[in-house]
């Protein structure tokens, strides 16, 4: 669903479904253990989001996670990647039945990542910037032992303040230059999304992570984009002022990240470049998807160490993904 | 014009216009100064191939050339740079009209480079291929004093080879990149692509130029696929195994000939872009044109004089280009 403006800029429909699962539960959605199950796609940002989180945080064994495949129908995200096509704890085909399940004739995007609540087969959420501040903030009594805390209470002022212009001019940034409609919608687009990669480059040429000495929410946000940033962005939707590869800080900086335990091991390369490409017709007629780029850059030393910060502070890093959860090897997902 | 065939693969329509202009005039068409015009477009890398051999071997003025706009409909190339939208020598709008001279009704490719007898107005030859190897063992005797032999009986054979491969792996190759149209033909087309690509990159490592230590016509037409190749055809034709600027050999062997008078020179990037990315409506649906890549590492030094040769051997390079034929300054052709 894409939406255009007069002048032929890109807008992207905010409405979502907004109930807050809380430790108080005033929403009518208690924090709960095996209630819950996390809808995602692995090619999706968004989701990517909540998949790192829930990761950090060892949420694995309390909320269940569903994979939706990367390609998907007029009609929405599909459970093709499960047996017979149908999710192993929700029973449906597609992620609409769990959104119409709570909202009848819903007209709004099908959008991952959505949280559903298993009893009812309903989504309580899909409002992805409060779903991972609430992972970290309402579920706290199931955080594993050496969880790091991604949105301390002293530095949430400055979070929310570099998420906004992160999510403003690179997370939709970058979507606001493939939708563009017209050209000169473009490259306003694209002059912001690269002013504001100067501005992160300056800022983290200076210091290991966006905020503070550890790893918070900031950096989970700029992670998911970045990843996708070469694979994606830079030639399906025209930011190629640079590939990431050409941006030493910011590189450097997604390769730290991305041999961090809990996101490197969330990526599925094949998963987004097969969704952007084949899902997207209206910018890419044929369907074809790149073969490129290479990915063994992102193995390669990236000596950021030497900024000092400790990427889980005085906690420990997340163990490897459970069972049936762990992308292929890296080597595996070129093609 | 875009074929595919039945396994999805591109086919380039070969059918061309084939009468040579030569010394002996054995076609008809004897060499023969202030008759015959050279119409390109800045755009097009086969039309390059024949700028960048008139400048290199001082033929400006003997053979004057006609440069059609980047972006064309229809009916073919047009004049829309001229006043009136006409060709000043020619009195043509459309490039098609030269051909229908020739050929009524003329049902082939309308293409460019093509060579237009001035004084009947019909094209005599867009064969691309013999057009610049013509214009090297042909029109010797007006060769500008210190024009380079880019066609020596020595190495022809030699060159010819390399040509042989360059053309169906690379030249052409980036074309069934971008025009495949099924997955698998993609897929084959881009090994091809990049196998050719790591074999140039070999043998530029420990040589200046493809062939001899001189430049050659082999240089000549690597060079203006490498030229695009950021631009246009690692975005837009998927060719992204990695960039240009991320294969060391061959990004320092296309700065030195771009660097090299007759070479650069005759670079237009917006045209470039404009071209692929407006003309191909197929596979870029909104028209719209990236503003990137950055341009800027054209002119960084590349290091490769110590591998010895010798770009012009025991002659000159060519003087600037005449007024009128001069391509903006690079850092003016960004958007």
């Amino acid at each position: 669903m894409v939406y255009v403006n007069q002048g032929g800029a890109y807008e992207r429909d905010r409405r979502y479904l907004t109930s807050r699962i809380t430790t108080d539960g005033k929403d009518g959605y208690p924090v709960e253990p095996d209630r819950y199950r996390l809808v995602v796609s692995r090619a999706c940002p968004w989701a990517n989001r909540a998949i790192i989180v829930r990761r950090l945080l060892g949420l694995e064994d309390v909320i269940s996670m569903g994979v939706a495949g990367p390609t998907h129908d007029e009609r929405s995200w599909t459970f093709d990647l499960d047996p017979d096509g149908r999710d192993p704890v929700l029973g449906i085909t597609h992620l609409r039945d769990a959104y119409e399940a709570r909202v009848p004739g819903y007209e709004r995007g099908i959008t991952v990542p959505a949280i559903v609540d298993v009893p009812t087969g309903q989504v309580v959420t899909n409002d992805f910037p409060q779903i991972t501040l609430d992972l970290s903030t309402q579920w706290w009594a199931y955080h594993r032992p050496g969880a790091p805390d991604l949105y301390p209470d002293a530095l949430r002022g400055e979070i929310d303040e570099v998420n906004q212009r992160v999510y403003t001019e690179v997370n939709n940034g970058v979507y606001r230059c493939g939708f563009a409609g017209a050209q000169e919608a473009y490259e306003e687009s694209y002059d912001r999304l690269f002013t504001a990669l100067d501005w992160l480059s300056e800022r983290l040429s200076r210091q290991r992570y966006l905020v503070g000495d550890t790893i918070t929410e900031a950096d989970v946000r700029l992670f998911t984009t970045l990843v996708r940033f070469d694979a994606v962005y830079h030639g399906h939707f025209k930011c190629n002022r640079s590939k990431l590869t050409e941006m030493p800080v910011l590189w450097a900086y997604a390769r730290d990240l991305f041999t961090t335990p809990g996101f490197g091991d969330t990526i599925d390369f094949d998963h987004i470049k097969r969704h952007y490409y084949v899902v997207h017709r209206d910018i890419n007629p044929t369907g074809i998807v790149p073969a490129g780029p290479a990915l063994d850059g992102w193995l390669t030393p990236h000596g950021r160490e030497e900024l000092g910060g400790r990427p889980f502070g005085d906690g420990t890093p997340p163990p490897p993904p459970p069972a049936g959860e762990a992308v292929p090897p890296l080597a595996e997902q070129g093609r």
